[in-house]
């Protein structure tokens, strides 16, 4: 048996999305710029395609551009929104600790440039408190980035509430949505939403497609120069076959979307209280307000990539942290944001479910991650010490 | 019949890019990040694919960088280059006037941050010599970038020639060869190549995945900040079945690289025999400097846009400039780089042959070409002023 539990890094394609991908590949392949019947055809299904993706996020199709991916499109909202803060003389930017390096990279590098950032606090529950962002505008900032939800620990962020403080201050707002979109109801005329970034191959689209999201009047910042396609905001011969499959995918993910979010929920839970009962454990973020599908453990005396390997010969795929950032040794900054001392935060694991979890499935990952963390507790010198009183339990 | 003799703006994927493709969405779909398994293999696929890459350019595998597309890869290239350059207090860069958009309007955006710009002739013949690159270069240029191939005319450049002075002077050499990678040879060390772009559905690979290389040494701007993917050099989730495909289409495209040009060159030079017959035509671009593929003729007195529309109805697929400036009404910057007066450019047809064109379909083209020609002729009240001696022919 083999299990995928990442589905947080990335995400099968579903049949939907291949067979819609798979005659743009050699039947349906012209340039979409062209003007022969075979480039106007695939001109018409990225247009089709950009009707699809707005009305399962309740924009206009004229403020959906297609990007590379979820990155491409955070640094082109961020970069969008503080050029247009630098026309005004705006340079403050308020973000968050918990945001994807996407995000927070970009921001480093404006920091570097002269802008300010303020970082508000995700609190215990991994969650941003509205009254801490009212207190961080100033008369200067010219942008609020804030994440949907949290690709490390699945927490869902006041959206809507921060949507209506930024509207009301006249502050652009943008959302790295990635693990939003397709997986929990979006929509950014209801939340406010200016900017929204999201990536296809995390709602069963495939890889190396995004879309940026930007409100009709915002001119959007060139990331990419040359060609006039995306009406000049995106350059670059359009990725026809994957923007198609994307739209696919999405419209088959927000139309299921109740149905499997209120099924994997269950099973969410059923995997939280299972690995609660190891001992010296606990839940990482909010146990309510998280998205579906995610689960967040620590284990105190673990080390996180010994799990992993582990699991994975016993048929189970999972992550510690986020997959951008494995191969790192430094821990989650997530984890540490949260409050999770160091060594804690080395002893993750990220479980995130499937639409088509079952069961059974959640109840073999409970009886594996338990044999599993047993097992290296008893060769862990930091598990010793914790048994021998040497050391203090903190989970 | 329909003929796509439009290879220049996108190509059909090969069979051999489709069948490497498939697995990797539905089967081994996991992210290259993830310690399990499934990941590892879909890391090793990214790795094969980059080797696979290297060998086709005389490269190494640490001086491949994935991408979106050749646009993103002219973007990052340039952007490094001025970087590079600035810190050393060089701010000035030798380019061409026929330079693709990606990197005509990347350095129009570093003019504007005060960069100095040399943009070299392209003559009539659409080849940049190197005598004016010699006398361009100053003690304060830092980059020389030179297409490799123009995506319109299909001129090669002396590229070899470029690189050994660029060599000579200490100066980076970038290079576009969107048109040239698997059409013709490319070795990245015989001509002393720094940095070169390229793009996959230009040789039969899939639209969205392009690589830039960048030789051992070179510092690497980043355009997409976030996670820590390509050696932190271009973040976003690797578009793993996009980056095997496209190398496998490139493996199959230099392996018979000599025996499908020299076939498609004695078409192409078919084909500009027989529309050189058709009264006041004219090449545009060296007879023999061009890439296998390009032809492309002015047509006096005739409008591009309808001299394609009726081609189209005959089955013909061509273009007029180049796909990414179609809907633009301006005449193509390439034309009128090499002389071409305003009106005459106007009437320009791009025709670019597949590998597998035949006679036949030449053939059926010039016959084609001439009478939509004489037809559109018939209409014009340019044509009747021209005949009537009420202005005078160029052509």
């Amino acid at each position: 048996m083999r299990i995928y539990a990442d589905n947080a890094a990335t995400t099968k394609m579903s049949r939907a999305a291949v067979e819609a991908m798979l005659p743009y590949l050699e039947e349906y392949y012209g340039n979409p710029s062209s003007l022969y019947s075979e480039g106007q055809k695939a001109k018409e299904a990225l247009e089709e395609a950009r009707e699809k993706i707005t009305r399962c996020i309740n924009a206009n199709a004229k403020e959906i551009i297609f990007t590379s991916g979820g990155s491409e499109a955070d640094n082109q909202a961020i970069l969008t929104a503080a050029a247009l803060g630098k026309k005004k003389g705006k340079t403050h930017i308020i973000s968050d600790t918990i945001e994807h390096h996407a995000v927070l990279h970009t921001l480093k590098k404006l920091e570097k440039e002269g802008f300010t950032v303020t970082y508000l606090p995700a609190h215990e529950n991994g969650i941003v408190r509205v009254e801490d962002l009212v207190n961080a505008i100033t008369g200067d900032t010219c942008l609020v980035t804030v994440m949907y939800a949290n690709n490390e620990i699945g927490t869902i962020q006041p959206i809507k509430e921060i949507g209506a403080v930024c509207r009301e201050k006249g502050i652009l707002f943008h959302t790295d949505a990635v693990q939003a979109v397709g997986h929990i109801p979006v929509d950014v005329e209801d939340a406010n939403i200016d900017m929204l970034s999201a990536s296809a191959h995390k709602f069963h689209g495939p890889k190396g497609v995004g879309f940026l999201y930007a409100r009709r009047g915002i001119r959007l910042e060139t990331l990419i120069e040359g060609g006039a396609q995306e009406r000049g905001h995106r350059a670059g011969t359009e990725n026809v076959p994957g923007i198609v499959a994307a739209a696919a995918a999405l419209e088959e993910a927000a139309g299921s979307l109740g149905e499997v979010s209120e099924r994997v929920q269950v099973l969410r839970d059923r995997l939280i209280e299972g690995l609660k009962k190891i001992p010296h454990s606990a839940l990482n973020g909010d146990p309510q307000k998280r998205v579906p599908s995610n689960v967040n453990f620590c284990f105190e005396g673990v080390e996180g990539e010994a799990l992993l390997l582990l699991l994975d010969d016993k048929g189970i795929m999972a992550s510690s942290g986020s997959a951008c950032t494995s191969g790192s040794l430094d821990p989650s900054h997530v984890l540490l944001a949260i409050g999770r001392v160091h060594d804690v935060a080395h002893g993750s694991l990220r479980l995130s479910l499937g639409d088509d979890a079952t069961e059974e499935e959640v109840d073999y990952i409970i009886k594996s991650v338990e044999e599993v963390v047993t097992y290296l507790r008893g060769f862990s010198p930091v598990w010793r010490d914790l048994v021998n009183g040497k050391s203090k339990f903190i989970l």
